[in-house]
């Protein structure tokens, strides 16, 4: 393609509501363009990238047996209801009525739809294993859309689901994406981890999200610095870096003392002298459900109904509650809040500060770090007092004892002996076992050998195509513009024609164009009437692999300038050698990008 | 693709809902499922077909300098209200408000999102001609949608937008794209017309329609018997086959009769003696403007407010008013509505079947084929009365005489010595020539050379894609099936193997195959454990061009059978040849549909 024939404009600043590299660079590339918040067209650039995205996942997932069908974007609201996410889903799923006052929704996701679809299909275990994709245009209402594509309201997803007749099979077909998705990532050659991660609401029980590595990430990983284990945040156990060492044996008798304006865990340890580490805070949430926005931990949606169902929770001074182990160990489809300080004084009798477990009848959930701790402190439920040498058991007892804390940098890997790193990383992709939530609810059931009636296993299976694609530049760019991985670059070759009006200099450019196009290479041309500078401003800033500038004085010594747009090297390379150089350059990025 | 690994369920009966053949066809071979009305799922075989399609028209069009990007679907409602259309558009527009309270609609057309994008871009008649093109879903609120995809509510739609300095470069542009069409069609191998068309509510001036010749097509067509004429009825030119043999040339004296029980044209050329194409009706209609639904022809919505601004339209008793006609003499945006009884009552003094032009004083619309006629009949304003002998002129003015009458099979070819005769079409594609309505509103506008600001001429071109399929198969098809053009048919062939448990029959069947797929062509293998009876009834419906069956009977004599699905032609072919035969079988296909 060449420029003077494209419609294509870059721009010298980002719009002031682009925050990270990648939404700048897409916007001044001219990548996307913003029709309304989240929602953007894309050029012609972003969708040949996405094009060579979604030709990599179909091949991958082909070859898999996958097949790709096309389900619609406009729901009825009777599918959804069979689930129960119609209201379940809250205001990320967009609702309307049309004409006739009927009810439907912008498909979010897929489950309810592909349900329904195979549903009158499957009948038989014979039917199946089945696994049946799209790549298609969603929306979800997001409330504040940000960061250009990487949480925008209407987006490209691939999703798939896969039907089996039971848990073995699905896991095997879970197993089959979870290995295509690598394959994908892989060829894409993008940086990225796999990660356990929470369900969510999806109603699964097993999953994995694929993580591209990039500091604007929006998601915490746990990575081990040994083994390949690595986990989100959200679910990442926290083990710690050595055992506590038990100083003490003997249980000593509880006292209560006095402990005015010691409010924080941080006075009350300079007060007492005890390590943050060896006191316990006592926290108290509301148990119960409401309705919440969809997204995995709410955005601060209230019970709609129902009585508090308060619960205590207890961590060690220098801990964090994980809010998704929270959820998880009280069985919750949404992360519990917090009780006001009102509410708090109303359960234990004390103000926020001088709370603790002992005398309370409600249930108590324990970090596993306060399980090892003996004669600790705690609050006395007694405005300004505290106890000292409470003990498990003797004192207390706990419902549950669980992993609720957040994980830290330096925290024991479970897999090995190594210690966790930290990493942020941007959500691409995740696989799914969901068991038998929607096929129940939907009646998708089909008879065994034996002829009896079972509800058919799925799992769904996540792609964010046009996510991934910002990803990738949110991973691979400099200061100057966006360095693309050669398997989704939009082009392989710049060409940058230093002066089109020298016939010679434009007839050398025409033909290595010519001659890379015929070695099967994407080339673009630079051949517009610009001042080198511009060109070479422009050509750093849309990013695609290799470059050449071909100009009057190089071509003067029968030379032109070969340049790696990552590593900004630059070699000089006899004009009859350029086709031949570039194309090996390229199939040498193609294989090294698999190996990223 | 093997059908023991596909997800593909033929069903035996279509669905009530279905009314025209390849509508039952399509759900019948798995090719859709429907999810709402006017919303489906797209099966694997139908996605392939769409994608053949889809491969057609970005290469020709790229061929021809446009430039594919991809709009959203969610439009706000700021951009619609710059054009008006938000309100002109009526229900046909799908309208929402999001969770912010904010106004979208679904894009039915992309005018607004695409002249948005370009006036941020395009400042200088440097940046012109651009062509803009898009492939992707669409949505209009069909009050009632039928027939399949035919008209559904969510659909595939290829649009492209011109942009140019100039009306002659708009029409440069205008006929690029008209060729460009005209070779998607061939290749496709259709059967197509390019009929005149109205241009309707788009706001454009010349417009041309690509129809698919099929019996079920909702268009009614003008086509000529001898050049290549061709007009929508809604505007095809009505011409007399024969000028009228002028038999009285002096005018007569105008005189009332009694006219009891005479209403209609047919009693009165009885009762007169006078051929119906010699008395004039006279016909009354509102012509103020009102919101109606966006499609051509309205469905019956009424004008908002406003005056009736009554106009009486003169035809011949053998003619029909046509609406569109009308609504463009009358210089309207939709059509006219008739008047009520009462109505006609009010303005005339008589009731229907009375009235005529003679007194009034509101407007008379006179169609050509009265404008020849003398001392002819014509209702006296008067219950029971009628005048003879009425003359143009001297008894009543024409506030405008032009053609506002339906053509008729056998009238005159306004290019050519031929006549008119009738065909059914499917609209399948449109080119539009839009000027600088959208621009105006818009403030899209660029610098030309002499500094001087002026609005960007645009054209706009349409092809539905999820129609053109289901159009190819309205028109390829037999009671047994489907006889897909080879152009974008889902598989090239369809191998049946006769006797799967036969391991020398599955062999050879591999082999064929696999040897097909070396040769570029897309194979399709029914390797089920099915009778034979139940495999060809399924071929017959999945209709690939070309089918081999393979069995042990034939392979005995070294032999399999190759039938061509669209004559059922079928010959006998040694194995060993049966892949150069088919191969070239499909290379005379494709041949041969690119001449169709």
């Amino acid at each position: 393609m060449k420029w003077s024939k494209s419609y294509l404009y870059t721009l010298k600043d980002a719009p002031a509501d682009a925050e990270i590299p990648s939404h700048q660079l897409m916007v001044r590339a001219g990548l996307i363009r913003k029709v309304a918040p989240g929602i953007y067209t894309y050029g012609n650039l972003a969708l040949r990238a996405i094009r060579k995205l979604e030709t990599i996942i179909r091949e991958e997932l082909d070859k898999r047996g996958c097949q790709e069908v096309l389900m619609p974007m406009v729901h009825p609201a009777e599918l959804w209801r069979e689930t129960g996410r119609w209201s379940e889903m809250g205001d990320g799923l967009l609702k309307f009525e049309n004409r006739n006052g009927h009810e439907f929704c912008l498909g979010a996701t897929h489950e309810e739809v592909v349900t329904d679809y195979i549903r009158k299909d499957i009948k038989s275990y014979r039917d199946m294993p089945a696994n049946l994709y799209q790549i298609q245009t969603k929306y979800r209402d997001e409330i504040r859309p940000r960061f250009g594509l990487m949480r925008g309201r209407e987006f490209i997803m691939k999703d798939a689901y896969s039907f089996d007749p039971d848990p073995a099979g699905a896991l095997k077909s879970y197993d089959l994406m979870y290995d295509g998705y690598k394959a994908i990532f892989d060829r894409l050659g993008l940086r990225y981890r796999i990660v356990e991660a929470d369900a969510g609401n999806i109603g699964g029980s097993k999953t994995h999200e694929f993580q591209v590595l990039a500091e604007a990430g929006e998601d915490h990983l746990m990575v081990c610095d040994t083994c390949d284990f690595a986990a989100n945040i959200e679910v990442a156990p926290a083990l710690d870096e050595a055992p506590r060492a038990s100083g003490e044996a003997g249980l000593k008798p509880m006292e209560e003392f006095a402990t005015p304006n010691l409010k924080s865990i941080g006075a009350l340890s300079k007060a007492t002298g005890v390590p943050e580490r060896e006191l316990v805070k006592t926290m108290f949430f509301a148990a119960g459900e409401g309705p919440r926005d969809g997204r995995l931990g709410g955005d601060g949606g209230v019970p709609e109904s129902g009585g508090l169902s308060p619960v205590a929770v207890l961590l060690r001074g220098s801990d964090e509650v994980n809010p998704i182990k929270l959820k998880n160990a009280l069985g919750l489809v949404n992360s519990p809040l917090l009780l006001t300080e009102k509410e708090v004084k109303e359960v234990t009798g004390a103000w926020p500060g001088s709370c603790g477990p002992v005398g309370l009848d409600i249930p108590v959930y324990m970090d596993t770090g306060v399980a090892d701790l003996k004669n600790f402190i705690v609050g006395a439920n007694k405005d300004a007092f505290h106890l000292k040498n409470v003990n498990i058991g003797r004192d207390f007892k706990a419902t549950k004892i669980a992993d609720i804390r957040m994980a830290k940098v330096g925290d024991k890997c479970p897999k090995c002996d190594g210690a966790y790193k930290s990493m942020r990383g941007i959500e691409v992709g995740h696989v799914f076992y969901l068991g038998a939530t929607y096929s129940k609810a939907m009646g998708a059931t089909f008879l065994k050998e034996d002829g009896s009636n079972h509800p058919i296993e799925m799992g769904c299976y996540g792609i964010g195509v046009s996510r991934t694609v910002q990803a990738a530049i949110e991973q691979a760019h400099d200061k100057d513009g966006i360095a693309w991985p050669i398997g989704i670059a939009p082009f392989h070759v710049h060409i940058v024609v230093l002066d089109p009006d020298n016939p010679e200099v434009l007839q050398s450019a025409e033909i290595v164009y010519r001659d890379l196009g015929a070695r099967g290479l994407d080339v673009f041309m630079d051949d517009r009437v610009e001042r080198p500078g511009v060109k070479f401003k422009d050509a750093d800033l849309l990013g695609m692999p290799i470059r050449i500038n071909i100009g009057g004085r190089g071509l003067a010594n029968g030379e032109v300038e070969v340049i790696t747009r990552k590593t900004k090297e630059m070699r000089k390379v006899k004009l009859e050698d350029a086709v031949e150089a570039v194309a090996s350059m390229a199939t040498q990025m193609k294989k090294a990008g698999a190996r990223a």
